[in-house]
C-alpha cells in the first residue's frame, strides 16, 4: 500500500499495519475508531522538495508521493482534482486576498471525487475489483462514476426517498443500486454488512481510512497554486466532517516536512440545521470528544448530516489547526448561491455556497485582519440541485411580445436603459 | 482587435477590416454572409514554434498568439478550456487509437464556453459593456456565466417554452433575462435589433465571427495534447454548424502555419431529425451552399436546429478537409449515453453522446480503417440534462429491505453473486 507506514485509530491512537486493517480500529467501533493513515514523514522530509511538483500533471496524480497509493496507474484515468483556483480580489475589502478553489470541474462534478480516486487506487492495491457505498448524493455518483471509467463493479445503497434523477444518474453509469426501503442509517448498516459478507471495499462515510487521504489533496493543491505560501484561513463546508479532516491533515503534513512555512486556520461552516460537529468543537478541550447526534434539517442536501461519521476527526484536527466554526442560516445559503454566482460566476450547489456565506457572516463579524489572506472551497456544483438555485432567486423573467417598441418601455420600465 | 488581419465573407469573400463590421457581410446578409477571421499566416509561420506554447496555462489563454484577443487580461478570469483528453484504448478494435476531448469540466459545462470567453475579449477589445444572446440552451447560460465573473452586463432573449430550470440558471447568473411570447427565431430577430439600437454586442449563434475563433481552440488543444501529431479522423455534433466550422479552421491553421503536418478528416454528426446540414453537404460541389430549412425534432436539445445559421461555413469547411457527415437516431443517441457513461465515466449532455453514436455507426459500417486514430468531442455535461439520461435508461434500482437475508436473495436473484 504505497507509502503507508501505519494505521492510527484517531481515539485510542492503537496503531496497526496498513494491511492489518480495512477499516476501524476494533476496540473503538466504527464512529469514534476512525483510523489516520500515517506516513513516515522523516524520510519524506528528506526526498521531497517543492520542484518535485513542478512540471507534473495538473490532477491529484502529481501528489503521488503524499498518496496511499503507489502507482500512478492505479488511479482512475479520469483526471480528478487540478481544479481552478480564483482571485476575488474585486469581492471585498476585509482582506488582503480572497481566493475560490472551485472543485467543479471534477469528472463528477464534486469534490468527492479526490476521495473516490483515492479508494479505487487502494482496492486495486489490495486486489479487491468490487465496490460499495451507502450515499444518496455526490459520494454515490462519484464511485459510481470513477468505477466507470475501471473494469470494477460498484454496488449503491440508496434509502428508498432518494430523488430519482439521483438514482438515475447512478445507473447511467452502471452501478447496481439496491433501493433500501428504510432510512439512510439502515442503508449504511445493510452496506456495512454486504461488504463484510462479499469481501467488497467499502466507500461509505468516513468508515474508509483513505478517503480522507483523497480529500487532503484540496490542500496539497491549493498550496501548490500559490507557491507553497498558504492563506491564513480556510473555509470549506462541513457535513460528516470528513472533508475538513482531510484539509487539515493535508496542510499538517506540509508543514511536517517543510513545504510550507505555516497551517492555515481551518474554519467548518455548518448550517444551522445541522452542526453537531460545532457544538461538539465548543465543548472540546482535548479530551475525548463529545458526540451528540441531531435531526438535520438545511437546503444544502450535501451537509445535512445530524449524526457526522467523522467528527471525532474534525473536532480533534480543527482543534490543531487553532480552527474554528461558525454556522448560517438556510437563508444565507441562498443568498450566497446568487452572490457568488453573479459576482463570480462560479454556480455552486448549496453546500458548495456554503463558505462564501460563512466569509459573510465572519466578516459581518469584523472576524478577520484585513492583512490576511482566504481561501474559500466550493465543493459541487450548482448543476448538481438546479431546484435549491431556482427557490433561491426571487427573480423573474421579463416578458415582452417580439417587438421593439414594447422591449423598449419593458427595459425602461425597469431602468435597464 | 489582437492579430486579427481580416474579415472576409464565407460566400462572396469580399474583405473588410476588423474594425469595419461587427457581425456579417452586408451583400449577402446574415445568413450567407457570415465572416471569417483572417490572420497573417505568413507572419505566424516566423514567428510561432510548437514550443511557444508549452509551459503555459492549461486553458485557451495558451493560443493567445493564434486568437482575435490581444491581451490575456480581456478573457474572462474563469479558466475556460484546458479540458481532460482520454485515450480509450479498450472501447474497440476497429481503430488504432480513439480519443475522448471532454468538455464538460468548462465553468459553465459546456464547449460553448469558448466562444463565449472569446466574445467577451472582443467586446472589451472593442470597449462594449454589455452583451446580449437569443439562446435556450448552452450559448446563453455559457455567455450569463462567464460574464458574470467581469464587470460586463448581459441581456438574454428566450422564447417563452424554455424550461423554468434553463431560465433560472441564466437568472442566477444575473443575466437581465426576458421571455419572448414567440419563437426562437423571433427572440432571435428582436435579440438582432436591439443590440442594433443599443449598442449591445451580439453572441447569438453564427452571426459574431469571434464565436468561432472560440470554437477553433478545441482544435488547437487537442492538437497540442497529442504533441502536434493529430487524428486521422474527428467526430463532433452539429446543430447550428458552428463548432465544426470552428474545429476544420484551427486545424487548417495549424496546418498553415506549420504546427501540425496534416489535417484531420473532420466528421459531423447530425440527428437524423435535424440533419439540414448533412442534406446540403451531400449536393454541394464547391459552387454555392443550398439552404433548405426543415423541422427540427431531437432528443439532443443542443443540436436540434432545423435552421442552422452556420451551414455555409460548415458545408464549405467539411468539404475543404475532406471530411463528412453521419446522422444518427434517437434511440442511437440514447444508448450512447449509457453506453459512454458505463464505459468511460463520462456523463455526457444528448448532443455530448452523439459522435459516439456517430462513432458506432461508422464501425458497423466498416468506414474506418484500423490503423487510423479517431478524436470524439463530449460537448456538454450530462448533468444540463438529467431527464434524458432518465429517459435513457430501463434498469429500475433493485428493492430491498434493510436485511441481509433479502439482499442475498436479490443478488443471488439477478446473478450478481
Amino acid at each position: 500500500m504505497g507509502q503507508v507506514e501505519r494505521l492510527r485509530c484517531v481515539s485510542c491512537g492503537d496503531e496497526y499495519e496498513s494491511d492489518e486493517l480495512n477499516y476501524c480500529c476494533p476496540d473503538c467501533g466504527p464512529r469514534r475508531g476512525t483510523l489516520e493513515v500515517i506516513y513516515d514523514y522523516e524520510q519524506l522530509t528528506d526526498q521531497l522538495s517543492k520542484s518535485d511538483f513542478s512540471g507534473k500533471p495538473e490532477s491529484i496524480d502529481r501528489y503521488l508521493p503524499l498518496l496511499p497509493v503507489k502507482h500512478q496507474d492505479d488511479l482512475p484515468d479520469l483526471r480528478v482534482g487540478g481544479t481552478p483556483l480564483y482571485s476575488l480580489a474585486h469581492l471585498t475589502d476585509s482582506v488582503d486576498r480572497l481566493w475560490l478553489k472551485d472543485d467543479s470541474p471534477n469528472p463528477t462534478a464534486s469534490y468527492k471525487d479526490r476521495a473516490s480516486a483515492m479508494v479505487i487506487g487502494a482496492a486495486r492495491e489490495k486486489d479487491i475489483s468490487t465496490l460499495a457505498c451507502a450515499s444518496t448524493g455526490n459520494a454515490a455518483s462519484s464511485l459510481a462514476g470513477l468505477s466507470a471509467s475501471t473494469d470494477m463493479d460498484t454496488f449503491i445503497f440508496v434509502p428508498r426517498r432518494t430523488p430519482a434523477a439521483k438514482v438515475a444518474q447512478l445507473l447511467v453509469y452502471g452501478a447496481h443500486v439496491f433501493s433500501v426501503f428504510g432510512s439512510y442509517d439502515e442503508a449504511y448498516d445493510l452496506c456495512l454488512e454486504a461488504v463484510d459478507r462479499y469481501g467488497w471495499y467499502n466507500r461509505s462515510a468516513a468508515i474508509n481510512p483513505y478517503l480522507v487521504e483523497g480529500k487532503k489533496t484540496g490542500a496539497l493543491e491549493l498550496a501548490d497554486q500559490l507557491n507553497w505560501d498558504v492563506p491564513d484561513k480556510v473555509l470549506v463546508s462541513v457535513g460528516d466532517g470528513s472533508i475538513i479532516s482531510g484539509l487539515c491533515k493535508g496542510f499538517l503534513e506540509l508543514k511536517r516536512i517543510g513545504l510550507i512555512a505555516r497551517v492555515p486556520e481551518v474554519v467548518g461552516v455548518q448550517s444551522a440545521g445541522a452542526n453537531p460537529i460545532e457544538r461538539s468543537f465548543r465543548e472540546y478541550s482535548g479530551d475525548e470528544v463529545h458526540i451528540e447526534d441531531q435531526g438535520a434539517e438545511t437546503i444544502a442536501d450535501s451537509i445535512a448530516v445530524g449524526k457526522p461519521r467523522d467528527i471525532v476527526k474534525a473536532v480533534k484536527y480543527v482543534h490543531q489547526v487553532d480552527g474554528d466554526f461558525v454556522t448560517v442560516s438556510d437563508e444565507e445559503i441562498q443568498t450566497s448561491i446568487v452572490e457568488l454566482a453573479q459576482r463570480t460566476g462560479v454556480f455552486a450547489e448549496p453546500a458548495g455556497a456554503v463558505p462564501y456565506a460563512g466569509f459573510k457572516s465572519l466578516e459581518s463579524q469584523n472576524y478577520f485582519d484585513p492583512s490576511e489572506e482566504v481561501a474559500l472551497f466550493v465543493t459541487g456544483s450548482g448543476l448538481k440541485d438546479t431546484k435549491a438555485a431556482r427557490d433561491a432567486i426571487s427573480q423573474n423573467p421579463m416578458e415582452v411580445e417580439p417587438d421593439m417598441a414594447q422591449l423598449d418601455n419593458s427595459l425602461s420600465d425597469h431602468g435597464l436603459i
